[in-house]
């Protein structure tokens, strides 16, 4: 009998997310399927890792065979409890991250719980995706975003990614007929300007909410996955987690000497 | 009269930590400085930001002409409040993270709250520093830490570091005279394997604890900051926040004809 993949499914958008519905939909014929996702939304919480409670996992439902999972943790937990906890490290051909409701173009594949935890899963060399549609909308239409990730996570499946790499997939709003294909794109240069929204409460406390907007630092640029969905193009971002400026090595080379 | 430099300190485990004295210490001399921190432990909390509840910044103390505030946000948090509330858009000419109870070599670069906030500096393009100890200890010896500190933001005041980089400066748990020096190195390729500690509470439930070690998957390589580090040296990585994994892309291109 053929080896039948063994696929790990989370988000960060929480056990009740539709987007994390729509990934299993896509997800489902290609192996066997375990889901663990944190038991609320945990959006915007990077690579954050919960060392200070202590991590618990439950069994919530089990449908067409696929069994869920949710957590107090965070999606990088989620990752390393259904690697260690739930498959007792069995050999895992797959994780999945996702589908996102907003975007983790840019920069802000540094604050997503989405995209962190195909990376955590890349850190041991796991083939690793994480998807995300660009509507924020809880109801978001996600049928666009389930064909382009079956024949996302098809492609990986049958061509591999090189060992500690993982994608970033980002699908536009769009109608499947306005998609133009998919491009294979950079990160784009850019950072979150914030307005700090001012309130007050009732006592007369001040207080802020983090409100902001994305500027992009390289507007002209066409190999950018801003560009791409901007065009009307799925992006597609191989991503690493070497965070060094290998070429600023030279230049404070002599610090070592002075 | 000379412009003078406008330094903005923050760190990951709170207002009371010892490193966070520690890197007052170190800077105090060299501008301006302001003390953001939040208002407890934030470690592995990576790049998390605070979208879900309201922010809240406290001044509680003026010391030999430093204001310090806390917060109830996360490392990154501080910078965003630092930059936009507390210091309403001044040019901020370098930010300062640390000094960490425990080292952030490797792949805990990626966990780090303390590197989280000079990479959140970074995506603006001002100047930033991490500096981590390696010594987990409430009651560290910040001594040798100190004079590397002094020494490092010296050079970056007066040399520049190239825009959209920073630095992950990681020091060992030696004497000052058993320090050999300074080695500009590379991030070294690993991981945290986690050994999920099992526990029962008093109702018969099941928790976990995350308990790890690092798995440094490049022992023989000379030009990292684990072999550094292991070597006696004090070392500094120079860190972008572009997670493109750019040799892959021609290796992905067909995907967008076929």
């Amino acid at each position: 009998m053929p080896h039948k993949p063994l696929i790990l499914i989370t988000n960060d958008d929480g056990y009740e997310a539709r987007g994390l519905a729509a990934l299993v939909e896509a997800a489902k014929d290609f192996g066997e399927v375990i889901v663990i996702t944190p038991d609320g939304p945990r959006s915007g919480m990077g690579h954050a890792i919960t060392m200070n409670l202590p991590l618990r996992v439950k069994h919530y439902k089990t449908k067409n065979g696929i069994e869920f999972y949710r957590t107090n943790g965070t999606s990088v937990d989620c990752v390393k409890l259904g690697q260690r906890v739930l498959l007792q490290d069995r050999k895992i051909d797959l994780v999945l991250s996702g589908i996102n409701h907003g975007s983790n173009s840019s920069v802000s594949i540094i604050y997503s719980g989405t995209m962190a935890a195909a990376i955590e899963a890349c850190f041991e060399g796991l083939p690793a995706i994480g998807f995300s549609l660009l509507d924020y909308s809880s109801k978001a239409d996600f049928s666009t975003a389930i064909v382009f990730a079956k024949q996302i996570i098809d492609r990986v499946m049958k061509e591999r990614l090189p060992k500690h790499v993982c994608l970033n997939v980002n699908i536009p709003k769009l109608q499947l007929a306005e998609i133009k294909g998919i491009k294979i794109t950079r990160q784009t240069l850019g950072y979150w300007h914030e307005d700090l929204e001012e309130h007050t409460d009732p006592f007369g406390g001040k207080y802020y909410w983090l409100a902001g907007f994305l500027v992009n630092l390289e507007k002209e640029a066409i190999d950018t996955c801003e560009w791409a969905l901007q065009n009307g193009y799925v992006s597609v971002t191989p991503v690493h987690f070497d965070m060094t400026s290998h070429h600023t090595i030279v230049q404070l080379k002599h610090w070592e000497h002075d």
